[in-house]
Order: C-alpha cells, then structure tokens, then sequence
C-alpha cells in the first residue's frame, strides 16, 4: 500500500481517539505513544511517510502526559495517528504515573469481580443504611440525625441478616466507618466494606464460599490485563486449600490468654492465606453462635503482609435466646427491631464482612492502605491535611505527594520487613519508605 | 418411564434444594411449588405416583412461606420433588410477599445493569469519601470526625471530577445524604446517587449519554423476569429521542421568574422524559459554565410521574477564574485543594447525578420511593419509628406494614391523581393509599 492509497482510504475510517500521553518513544521514522482514552491504555504509532509534514512535526512534539485529541485511522491492526490537534493547557505537574491509574483501574476491576462473582452464586445485592439510630461514645462518629442521636455504621450485618433470611443470599458493598484513631498502614475511618450472608450455611460452608470468592477472583486478575502487578502467585494461591487453625491452638502457642492476634496476623499468615476459627466470645460478634462455653463460630481471613482482611460466624438465630440476651444488655429498644423482623427461628444463618482495600493490598503488594484512594479519611482529611497549609506539591499522585511525608511520620506500623514485597502498581513513586525498622 | 424406572434413575441425579415457597398448588396427582431459592423463582412439581406416601403426605402439607428443603430430581426439564425434610419454623407472619422481593430483585439488576453500561463505555468506578471537611449549619449531617468538623457528603462532583481529569472517564455510585427535612413521597434523607464525569465531553454530548444509558437500562429490564412488572412503554421511550426544553421557556410559560420547576416537574415531564436545560445561575451548580449573563451550561432530567431524576452541567475549567470565585466566596482554604489537585486547565469537562431510587420509580411506577428499601431514612428511622412503641404488626413487608400508616400521615405530596400508574412490584400489598386527594 502506497502513501497515496492510505491517504484516500483515510477519508473513510478516521476516528478522533482523546487522551492522555502516557509513553511516547520516537524512532526517528515512526513515533510511538501509549494513550489513556476512556479509562483504556491504547498503542498509537504515527509514520512519517504517510503523515504530512506539519503534522508529524506536531505529533512528534507530543510529550508524556499531555492531553491530545488525535485523528486515528487502523491499518492492519495498528493504529496510526494521521492528525493532531487540541493539546491542552497543563497546570504544572498535576498528572499522575501510569502505574497510580492502573491501581484505579484495577481497584474498579476487583469491585466488578466481586459483584460479578456474587451474583453469579445467586446473592442479591441490597442497599444498607450508612446511619444507624443511638450512639454511645465508644462507636463511629457521632451525628446529628434531624436531632436525634445517631452514628455512621461499623457493620450492617444486622440489617443485612434481614434481607438474607427473606431472599435466601445477599450481600451489601458499602463504605462502613471506623473512628478508631488508629495510625497504622492498614486502618482508615472509611473503607469498602463486603458483606455477605447466606441462610442454611454453616460456618464451614461460608468458610468455603469465601475462600471460593478470593480464588475466584485472584484467577480473574490473573488473566486480566493487570497480571502482572499482581504480587502474590495466583496459581499457588488457587491450588491449595486455604489452612484452618483453630483459635485455641494459637493462644497456646503465642499465649495470647483470650486476646486478639495483634501483631501476630501477619507472622501467623505469613505463608500464604489462612482461616483462623473459633475465638473466645470476647474478641467474637455477640451474635455469633457458641462452640462451647468460652468459644464461638466465628473466624477471621488472614493474607499475607496484610493480616486480618475478613471476619465472619454463624449467627445465633434462636430469637428467645437473643431476646433474652438483649433485654440483659438492656439494648431491647434499640435493636428490638431485628428479632420481630426475623421471619424465622432456628435457622442457619452465617455471613462475613470482608475489608476490599485489605485485599486490595495483599493482591499488589501494598504496603499502605492510604496509597489505594486518593481521598483517604484517617485521622485526617486527606485532601485538606492539616500539615498541608498550602505547600501541596503538584505532582499529585495520592499519598506519595500530596501529603506522604507527614502521614510517614504518623505511622505506627508494626511490620517487620520481611512481610513486604513492595507495592507494585503505586510505590514505585518516591514515596518515603514508611516501614519502622524492627 | 415406569415409577419404578424414576426410582432406579433418582439416585444418581438427586440434588439438595432449599428455600422459601413463595406459592403452592394441590391438583390432586400433582403439587406444584414456586421456590425462592439462591435469590432466583424456582419452579418445582411433586407427582404422586412417583413419591413414596409418606413423602408425598409431607410435601402435601409444606404452605407458603415456609422454608423448605427438598429433594429433586430433574426430568425431562422440569425439577421434580423426591422428598422433603427440615421445614424451619416460622415467627407469626414475618416473610415478605413476592412482589416485595421482586423489587428488591429489580433493584440489584438495576445496580448491576448501570455499571455494566458505564464499563462498557469505558468509566472506571472509583470510590468516594462519604465524610466531607467542614460543615455550613445548612449542610448535611455535622459529624464529630476526630474532633474536627465535618458533614456527610451531598454530592462528590468534585471528587469524582480529579479522577476523571486523570482517567477521562470515572463513575461513583454510593450512598449521599440530604438533611432536608422533606416528607414527600420522592426525598430520602439517604440514597444512592451514580454520579458520572467525563472529559471532552460538552453538555449536549453528556446529555446524549445519560439518554443512552437510560435507554439501555431499560431496555435490559424490557428483556429481563422483571419486565412484566414494569410501568412504562419500554418500546415508545426507546424509539423517540427525549425532549429539550430551555428553561427560559418554561420560565415564561409558567411564570418561575428564576425559581425552580417545583411541583410543575411532573406536569411539565407528563407524556414522558425529558430534559430542561440552561437553567438560571442561582439554581445551578457554582461549578457550571455561563451560557449568558444569567443562564448556565446546566440540565435537568424529568421522568413521568417522579420529577427531576438527573441534574448535570458542563463545568468551569479555567483555574484562574474558579480561583477568584473561590477567594470572592471566602472558602478558598476549604475548596483550595480541588484547584491544586486539577492536572489541565481550560478542558471540557462534564457530568451528572443520578437519583438512581428514582429511576426505578419511573421504571417500576413506585408512588412512594420508601417501598424500595426496607431501612430508608427520611427525617426517622424506618426500623425505629417513634410512632412504633413495640406495636409493630409481624407481617413486615416495607414501609406497608411496619410503619405505612404514620408514613402515609406524614406525607406532604403534591401530585395529583393522574401521575400514578400504581406501584406494580410493591404496591399491590395493603398500603394505604398516601395519594393527598386533590
């Protein structure tokens, strides 16, 4: 095909592509630009000697990170850049690196997996109140409900119980709050919260469910465009049965005498994900059923470098019984609501609530959990940081530079070293290593 | 095939199935059953003469609304009951009729069909903050976050519009709150609002896109279970382009004299959907662009029957102009960080947000838009209601029965009779008729 014949068959199949230079590599004869165009990484290339001059030159002065709208024609395959015009105007710095995009990208991807996959086994999703009636002073966020006393949830398990046991299988992805003024790389006070519940599964079958869902998905990323940013081996991960440890058998080992596992998480999973079974009614829900006198059908998910990433039980649903236990609590008036709104009585009722930026985390490697949304709530407003007064850089690609080195300095990790293996799609950007050296 | 042929055959291919009988029928030789089960209306059949006595005299009694699980066998594509065992027991009353899931159903696939819509034209999901800094007395929900005063967000606009700078096409769809303390059939204290930004895209082209994915959507439900239960033509709305009209002639029609289109929405958008737009700067977003001295790159979309659905705009990209606004406003401080995180200045930018319990309003003719979540918060706590004092009825089903009378007297609606065409899904069920006669 001569330039000649390009040029009159142009006039047919030339489309206007719009987006952002990601990579551009010229080789004298051919330019060759990576292009962001609707939330896709698109491979543009532009041969001289079938582009006008004037164009070329234009084309050729395109740099990373500009904002083009190109004129595109496909041949054989490829396509090629015939055009240029509209650059637009940059503030200085303000784009971000590829790989901090693809982390939105992928973040967007596992919200569609999980979905997709849920739906696929029969869930419905719900939609679950974000504000809950009363208050004490220990739990999330106090407000101002119309003047009645009121808090931002921490779990809509409760309100989620409902729905399952009228549909059988639901499930609610919402953002839950936590006003726990904690500082290290894994809490924020407002994260993605999975939850799901299932009437006539048991403890192991919704163990199982959820470590079918995590596999599910890992194989999804696996062969998705994001393969390989991924920091985990999807193929080990979905070989093996996830190990059960039982509560007891730790506290023996670790002596943890009744407590939670702490700083132990992530040296427990260490090797790979697990499930640990049956705490003590202490650390578990109040709704969770009893083993024996001290334990309860609860279990936590455990990932590796991230720790506990999901919690579930089988729920008590002996509705007496838990009247009983909420007239002791003298919390009748509050959450009387959902025992008359129990359509039945002794069934098996289990669920998990699973953390999405916790296994975000695990599958690319991140060894902050702020580095996932641009605006992050902890302690802080990430958009409006307190340490901020005005000295924002521009460069602003998340955590890394807009507020990275004073929420460095806040951190209180407990990691050692060895659980990191680097966060993959958005580390690689000058963030100050937040790591405390053991 | 011989009773005795099924019985031989039966052991290979039973199978366990569970779940609620949304109806049961006794024709003598053959029971029929309708099954809830994994979230999906199972059609099952008992034949006597292929049951064993007993079994059958067990099935027999099994009523609706009991949880059941069976035995089956499939056969020559029906699903036959073999047995069945552990019927749960139920409190009095207490399950939900099938039109109620039916709408809880409907609204899960409507979640799941805008997504799906949006992904296919290239927006990723991103996820927003619910907890905005800083707080008006006008504004949202005050909430103590960390000592520092915040609200609950009423638009994420701004969010979503960083990310879209970057990715060129980004989408939210969670949860906003309004403190109006409104008490018509269309306000919700809490709902989901998909809010929707793209770049290089004006407000005729962002128009034609939300048009587009409402057409998709209901064209999806048009060939979904759920399309007997819809109230609107789904063939007329898809084949006629929607309606423009300029709000400075509805002005002079109507005589606003800048006001909004208040309780004319519903007259004005009678025959179908439409959009109003150029609407006056004092009822816009501060974000819109001019169209003149007084009139905004802004619109809103009209549905029968509900009234605004949608509002949208082409927004002011010129930092240097937003940044004199923003100082003139005095919030330079608060707002200061949308100015520094934006990557482009001067390029098209557009959008919308979309009241996404008010579509399925319009598409479901819902006449109250507290029939679609069970835990809806208006200026009360649907789950609580003052008017409640224990005496809630055990049938719950939604607002119908927990709390429909005091809702219904609460109600403040000004739509005359001739906008309903009656709530299909999850009206049919012994609300009492809130319409205010005119």
């Amino acid at each position: 095909m001569t330039p000649d014949d390009t040029k009159v068959n142009a006039a047919e199949t030339i489309t206007g592509l719009e987006g952002r230079v990601l990579a551009a590599r010229d080789i004298g004869g051919i330019l060759f630009f990576d292009v962001l165009a609707q939330n896709r990484r698109v491979k543009l290339l532009c041969r001289r000697d079938e582009t006008a001059a004037e164009a070329f030159a234009r084309i050729r002065a395109t740099k990373r990170n500009d904002y083009c709208r190109f004129a595109v024609r496909e041949c054989a395959g490829e396509l090629h850049i015939v055009d240029q015009s509209e650059t637009l105007e940059r503030t200085e710095g303000g784009t971000w690196p590829e790989e901090r995009l693809q982390a939105l990208r992928a973040y967007s991807l596992l919200l569609d997996r999980l979905r997709l996959r849920l739906g696929e086994h029969g869930f419905a999703e719900v939609r679950l109140p974000a504000i809950h009636p009363g208050a004490h002073k220990k739990e999330a966020f106090l407000t101002n409900f119309f003047g009645k006393s009121a808090r931002l949830t921490t779990s809509n398990a409760l309100y989620l119980n409902v729905y399952t046991a009228q549909l059988g299988r639901a499930y609610s992805l919402q953002r839950c709050f936590r006003a726990e003024p904690s500082k290290t790389n894994r809490h924020l006070a407002e994260f993605d919260m999975l939850e799901v519940a299932a009437v006539n599964e048991t403890i192991t079958s919704v163990m199982a469910a959820l470590e079918g869902l995590i596999k599910d998905v890992v194989g999804d990323f696996a062969r998705s465009e994001f393969a390989s940013a991924m920091a985990i081996d999807a193929k080990a991960v979905t070989a093996a049965p996830f190990p059960v440890i039982d509560y007891r058998e730790l506290a023996a080992r670790y002596c943890f005498g009744g407590k939670g596992l702490g700083q132990r998480e992530r040296e427990i999973a260490e090797r790979g994900p697990l499930f640990v079974v049956h705490f003590p009614r202490s650390l578990g829900s109040w709704m969770a059923k009893p083993v024996d006198g001290e334990h309860t059908l609860s279990f936590n998910l455990l990932l590796p470098g991230v720790g506990e990433a999901a919690e579930g039980n089988e729920k008590q649903t002996d509705m007496a019984l838990l009247r009983q236990k909420l007239k002791r609590a003298n919390i009748e008036s509050q959450l009387g609501w959902y025992l008359r709104m129990m359509p039945y009585t002794n069934f098996s009722l289990s669920g998990f609530g699973l953390g999405v930026e916790r296994l975000f985390m695990w599958l690319f490697g991140c060894t902050n959990i702020r580095q996932i949304h641009l605006f992050y709530r902890d302690m802080t407003f990430s958009e409006t940081h307190p340490h901020d007064d005005g000295a924002v850089t521009t460069d602003i690609t998340g955590i890394t530079s807009i507020n990275g080195i004073t929420t460095c300095m806040e951190m209180n990790d407990d990691i050692s070293e060895k659980h990191y293996s680097g966060n993959r799609l958005a580390q690689k950007h000058g963030c100050r290593d937040e790591r405390k050296k053991d």
